[in-house]
C-alpha cells in the first residue's frame, strides 16, 4: 500500500513536476507531441496533402489520440485530487485534446471536431512552466490585470465610436458602395479604427472619404492609449523587479541590483539573491 | 408637502445615485434597455432581417422610446435644477435618444433620424459610473487633456505632411492611375501614413512607389510620436497616484503606497487616503 | 529719418511680433489667408470644380499672390537684416509661395508649380509660434533630436532587413505572382513591414505566405522600437520640463517651469535658466 | 622581417580600425563600393534596365567581385588570426559577398545565386562603427536582449492565438470564401492580427466578420505589449546612460538622483547639479 503510494507520488513527480531529470524530459516529449500531432491536423486541412495521405493521417491522429487518452489517465491516477484537476483548465484542454476523435467516430462530416481538437495548442503553455518562463509571464500578466479597468473603458470608448462612426458612414455612402447595413458598416470602422484596412469596402463619396480620414487619424491617435497604459504598467512593473532587497540598517529598499551600500545610510547591503 | 419633497429626493436618489441598491439596479436595468434599443436600430438596418420582422422593430422601438421619455421625464422632475440638467451634456443626449422617434412620424423616409437615434449609444459611458471606473477613465482623460497640446502640435504636422505628400504624389502619379485630383491624393496620403493601406488607390511609376515608400517608412517612425506622449504623461499620472503624501517629518513626498516609513529620514509615515 | 526708423520698428513689431494686439491680429489675417489660398489650389484640382468655376480660381490665385508678394516686400523693407531673412527657412518658404504664380504666366501647362505653390502651407507652422505651443513643439523636435541617432540605426536595420526580405520574395514568388524585379520587391517589404498592406502584390506561394508571415510579425515586433525610443527620451524630457530647480529654503525639487513660490514652504524661487 | 610585421600592422589599423584617417578613408570607399554594387544587383533585376545595359552591369559585378576579392584577401593576411577572422560573422558574410559571382560561372540560370550576393548588404552595419553610433546600437540591442524572455512569450502567445483563430475562421468561412485550408486560415489571422491586412482574403459571413473584428481589435490591443516591454527596459537603460556623476571616493557612476551616499563605497556623494 505505501509502496503503491510512493509510486504515485514518483508518478506524479516525473508528469506534474519539472524539477527531475525525468518530469523534463517527460515534458519536453510532451512538448513535440503537442507540436506535431497540431501539425498533422493543420496539414490534413490542405486538400493536396489530405488526399495523398489519407490514411497515415488518421494513424498518426489516432496514435496521438491514444498517447493523449493514456497520459489523462495517468494524470487522473497520479493526482492527489483527481476532480480538482479534471475541473482546471488544463484539466479541461486536456480532455478537450482526446474527446473530438472519440466522437468522430460516431459523427461523421463533423468538421468542428477539427477545430475543438486543435485547442490541444493551448497545451503549449505548459512549455513556458518547464522553461522558467513563468517570471517573465507572470511580469506581463500582472501588467495586463493591474490596466485590465483602463483597457475596459478604453475598449467600450472605442465600441461607442465605430458605432457612431459606423452609423454615420452608412448615412452617407450607403448600400449603393458597400455600406449596406449599420452592423457591415460597423465592420469596416473596426477594419479602419485598427488600421487593418483589408480594402473591400473603401468610401467612394468624397463626403465619406473626409469622414474615413478622420476615423483613421482618430485611430492613428488612440492606439497610443492601450500602449501607453500597458507601457506605464510594465515600467512601474520592471522596476519593483529591480528593487528587492531593503537596507539591514534603515530598511529602506529601491536599491539597484548592483549596489554594495545603502544609497540613504551607507551601511553596507547584504545580498541574498 | 414635505413628504413630496421626500420623494423627490428618493426618486433623485434612485435615478441619478449609485449608492443604494435600488440605484444600482436603475442602473442595471438601464444600460440593458439602451443595449437592447441600440441592437434593435442596429438590425433595423439589415433588410433580411428587417423585411421579416418590420412590425416587432417598430414595437421594440416605441416601447423603448416611451421608456427613455418616460425617463427623461421623471429625470427633469426630480432634479433640483431641471434647466441644468437639460444643457448638460448627458441631459441632450436623453433628449436626442427619444427625439427622432417622434419627428419619424411626421419626415418619412429620414435616414438621417435613425443615426441621431444612435447617438443614444453614448449613455453608455453612465455605465462608468455605476462601475466605479470613473477613476480609471478620469486618468485616462487627464492624460489625453495634459497632452492635448502637444497632440495638436503633432496633427497640425501631419496635416502639412499629407497635404505636401498627396500634392506630390498627384503631380508623379497623376488622374491615370488613381490620383484624379488633390483632395483623393491626401485621402490617399493619409489612407497611406495611418498605415490603414486599402489598397483601393495604390502607386503605379517607380517614382511613385519610392515616395510611398517614403510615406510608409515617415508613417512608421512617427506613430511613436502619439504613443511616447500618451505613455509618458500616463506614466507620470500612474506615478502621481501611487505617491500621494509627503513625510510629515521632513516634508519629502515620493514614497510608495506600502511605505511605512520615510524614505530619506526614516520618520513614520502619517496616512490619510 | 527718426521717425522712419520708428516707423518700420513699429511694422516689425506688427509683422514679425506676436506679442502686441496688431501683431496677433496680423498673424490670425495671415493664417486664415494662407489656409484659404491652399484650399484653392487644392480644389482647383478637382475637374469638376475646377471647370465650373475657372475665372473664380484665378481671381483667388492673384489676390492671394498679390497679397502674399506685398507682404513679403513688407518684410524685407522693415526686417533689421532683410538678407538673413531672405536666407532663413521661412524667407525662402515665403518666396516659394509667390514665384510660382508669376513663372506661371510663362510657362504653360506646368503642373509641377502647383505643388510648389502648396508648399506654402509650411507657413502654416508659424501658428505655433503665434498660439505659444512653441514650447510643447520644442519639447517633441527635442526628443526626437536627442533620439535621432537611435532611430538613424534603426532606420538603417530597417533598409537592410527589407533589402534581404524583398530580394528573397522575389526569388521565391517571381514575376509570375507580381513580384517582377527586386525593386519592386523591396517597395512590397516595406509595404508589408510597415503593416500598410495595400494588398496590390500578395505573395500567392505556400513558401511565400509563410516568409511573410514571418516579415508581418517582424513588423510587429520592431513597430515597438521608434515607439520605444521616443517614449524613453520623452518621459526624460517631461520630467526635466517639470523639475528644473529646488528651493533655496527648503531645498526640494519638483516645481513646475512657471511656480513663483516653492510649492512646499512658499518661499520665493530663484530663476536660473 | 620586423619590417614585414610593422607593415602588416599599419595594413591592419587601415584596414580594420577606424581611428587614423586613412583607416576612415579606407571605410567610407568600402560603404560606397558596398552600395553601389548592391544597387548594381538590385537595377539589374529589373528587366527592361537590365536588357539594356546587360554588359555594363556584368563589367559593375566583376569589378565588384575583383575588388571584394582583394580585400578579403588581404584581410585575411593582415589580420593576426586570420583563421578567427574568417569564421566569424563578417568574415562568412564578406566570402559570401564574393562566392557567388564565381559560383555563377559555372552554374548557370541560378537565381538564387543573386540573393546570396545581396547578402553583402550585412556589410552595411560597418557603417555604424566608423560613425560612432555603435553605443547607440548596444543601447538598442541590450534593451531588446534584455526584453528577449518576454518578446518569446508575447511570440507563443501571439501563435497559439493566430493557430486557434485560423482554425475557427476556416470553420466558419471554409473553402468557398478563400479559406481553403487552415495553414492559409492562420496566415490569414497574421495578416489580419498585425494589421497588414491586404485584403486578398476578407471574411464574408456575418459570424466571420464579427470574428475577424473580436481579432482585429484583439491584435491592436496586444500591439501594445511588445512596444510596453521595450519602452520599459529603453526607460530604464536611458536613465542608467543618463546618471553621470561618480562618487568622489571610489570614481564609480551610477547613482540615483535622490542618492546621498555611494552605494558601492558609502562615501557621502558630492551633487554638482
Amino acid at each position: 500500500m505505501t509502496k503503491h503510494h510512493e509510486f504515485r507520488i514518483k508518478v506524479y513527480e516525473v508528469i506534474f513536476g519539472t524539477d527531475t531529470p525525468a518530469g523534463r524530459l517527460f515534458d519536453i516529449v510532451l512538448i513535440y507531441a503537442i507540436l506535431l500531432s497540431v501539425a498533422a491536423v493543420i496539414l490534413d486541412s490542405v486538400e493536396a496533402i489530405s488526399k495523398e495521405y489519407k490514411l497515415s493521417f488518421q494513424t498518426i491522429e489516432w496514435f496521438f489520440t491514444s498517447l493523449f487518452t493514456i497520459e489523462y489517465i495517468i494524470r487522473l491516477y497520479c493526482c492527489p485530487k483527481p476532480w480538482r484537476y479534471a475541473r482546471s483548465f488544463y484539466g479541461l484542454v486536456d480532455l478537450l485534446s482526446v474527446l473530438p476523435s472519440y466522437f468522430a467516430l460516431f459523427i461523421t462530416q463533423a468538421n468542428f471536431l477539427i477545430i475543438i481538437r486543435l485547442f490541444r495548442v493551448l497545451r503549449i503553455f505548459r512549455i513556458l512552466k518547464l522553461m522558467r518562463y513563468l517570471g517573465e509571464a507572470n511580469t506581463l500578466m500582472r501588467s495586463i490585470i493591474l490596466s485590465r479597468r483602463k483597457i475596459f473603458v478604453f475598449l467600450i470608448s472605442v465600441m461607442v465610436l465605430v458605432t457612431i462612426f459606423g452609423s454615420m458612414m452608412y448615412l452617407i455612402e450607403g448600400p449603393a458602395n458597400g455600406f449596406t447595413s449599420i452592423p457591415k458598416s460597423i465592420y469596416w470602422s473596426i477594419v479602419t479604427i485598427t488600421t487593418v484596412g483589408y480594402g473591400d469596402i473603401t468610401p467612394q463619396t468624397i463626403l465619406g472619404q473626409a469622414l474615413s480620414s478622420l476615423i483613421m487619424i482618430t485611430g492613428y491617435a488612440i492606439i497610443a492609449v492601450p500602449t501607453g497604459i500597458i507601457t506605464a504598467e510594465l515600467a512601474v512593473e520592471l522596476r519593483r523587479e529591480k528593487v528587492i532587497h531593503g537596507c539591514h540598517n534603515c530598511g529602506r529598499a529601491g536599491h539597484d541590483r548592483d549596489a554594495l551600500h545603502c544609497k540613504f545610510c551607507g551601511a553596507k547591503l547584504i545580498t541574498h539573491t
